[in-house]
This record gives structure tokens, C-alpha cells and sequence, in this order.
């Protein structure tokens, strides 16, 4: 299996996560949209994500949340700003544990050769503070095992 | 009247606008949030402005439309993704000359003495380039001209 890779760079208000997936860019985007597949990989594994709302079009609402064993509870929430299938979702994101903290996320895939999907998830953040207070808080975490779980999910349904 | 002051470092990737107003908090967020007033100051006074949507609240959309004496257009779109009067309104912003360039705006009102009102237009880009190709396309006198123009609006009201 291929690797994530997240680029963090120290002067830059954005994280980059991209990550090569061995299934075509269609499946891809349509796992990636796909409400009901969402609790089955989105985060950490530690994790138990629930779909409140996930209307995948410009101008509709998401919202997760997500507890873990202990009952502690991690919402997150934004509106849809472009949805191009199968190729772009551009939303805002907002983790409610750190309100007002709003930003903005442009997940992108590439077709690739032999049925591979590139994908990259580009994030900015309204200040470096907010950026840095991500990946202090699980960021890259929370990224690498949620991409790991859905190339997981992906291997499923070849 | 006071000025815009109009922020744009060369290393990070946003803009930041303020003007203070001398008007009440509730006046600016109420003027500043009405689809009859947009066409009133919004942007440079060469353009006329249409608003074909402005849904203020979490999720809705908003598209204006400008022209030229020539005929020229210039469309703009987004979604919001908060809306907490009177102190703040955050939203995506796409200029349709540019298109797939999204950006996220958080305008914040301050209350301050005397009546009179800061506010902070913050946007963050999702590349140095997208911001700089904004700041070379008029971003400056449209926004600062649009400042000078919804004071003078404020003030007719007072």
C-alpha cells in the first residue's frame, strides 16, 4: 500500500495531505462523497463517526460527529462551495471544539495511469495560529489513518 | 471620513481590509448584510452591481453581477459559512473571471467608542499566486473605493 504524504511547510497557512489510491478516479469520488461510507473511514480508527448531515452540492451543510470510547465528542461542520465530479469538492471546515476557526479545503483527484487516483486535499487556515493549533491537536493523524482506512475501504470493492 | 487601510504582506497568502465607520455595530452589520443596499456602494462606482442572490445565513449563496458601461461583466459567487450579527459574517468568494480560485472572507465589526464601528475584512487565499493575481486585478481600489462608498451610504442614514 502506498503512503500519505503531508506537507506542513513553517511559514505556509495550509497542510497538504495527498495520497495515491490503486482504484479509478470515479470509484474514488464516489466513495469520497458518499455519506454512508463516511463512518467507515473517516478520522482515526479510534473513533466512531456519525453523518448528521452531508449534502454534497454549493451551498449544502455538513456535519460529523465523531466519539470515542470514553464518550467524548468531536464535531466538525461546513458548507459545500463546489462540488465537480469526479474530479474536485471544495468546502469550509470547522472543527467545533475550536470555534470560528473556519477553513478552507480543496480536495482534488488525478486520474493516473493503470486505474490509479491521485488525491490531494489542500487546506488553508485564516492564520498560521489556527494551522499550528491543527497539528498540534491530531491533524496528521487524524489525515494518515483516515486516508490509510479508505485506500482499506477502496481495496473492498475492486 | 477616515480611510481604508489595506493590508497584503508579501509572504502570506491574504489580504486584510479595515475601515472604521462612524455608525453604530448593528446599522454596519444590517447595512452591510442587505441585498437592496449591495448595489449602493459594493465595489468600484464605474460598475453597476446586481444582486441575483444573497441568502445570509449558514449554507445559502450569493452571486453578484457587475458591469461596465461597455458591457462588461464581472460575476461573483460563494456561500456562507457563518453568520452571527452584528459581528460577523464568514463566506467563500469566487471571482467567475477566475474561476476554481476560491477564497474565504471573515468580516468582523467591532463596536468602539463614540458610536463608532471597526471593521476587518480578512481573506485568505488558497495560493500566493490567487492572491496576487487579485491584488494586480483591482482588488485594491475595489475594495477601498467600495469602503468609501458604504460610508457614504452610513452617513445619509444617520
Amino acid at each position: 500500500m502506498t503512503r500519505s504524504e503531508i506537507i506542513a511547510e513553517p511559514q505556509k497557512q495550509e497542510i497538504i495531505v495527498t495520497r495515491v489510491f490503486d482504484a479509478p478516479r470515479e470509484l474514488v469520488f464516489r466513495m469520497y462523497s458518499d455519506s454512508k461510507a463516511i463512518p467507515k473511514w473517516w478520522g482515526p480508527k479510534y473513533l466512531t463517526t456519525v453523518v448528521e448531515k452531508m449534502e454534497v452540492r454549493k451551498g449544502g451543510i455538513w456535519r460529523f460527529i465523531q466519539r470515542d470510547a470514553d464518550g467524548n465528542v468531536h464535531a466538525f461542520n461546513g458548507v459545500y462551495h463546489d462540488c465537480v465530479p469526479p474530479e474536485k469538492l471544495v468546502r469550509t471546515y470547522e472543527y467545533e471544539g475550536n470555534p470560528g476557526k473556519v477553513m478552507l479545503e480543496t480536495v482534488t483527484l488525478e486520474a493516473l495511469q493503470e486505474g490509479r487516483t491521485k488525491l490531494t486535499a489542500h487546506t488553508v487556515f485564516q492564520t498560521m495560529e489556527a494551522r499550528n493549533w491543527m497539528l498540534r491537536n491530531g491533524a496528521e493523524k487524524g489525515a494518515s489513518e483516515g486516508m490509510d482506512r479508505f485506500a482499506e475501504l477502496l481495496a473492498t470493492l475492486r
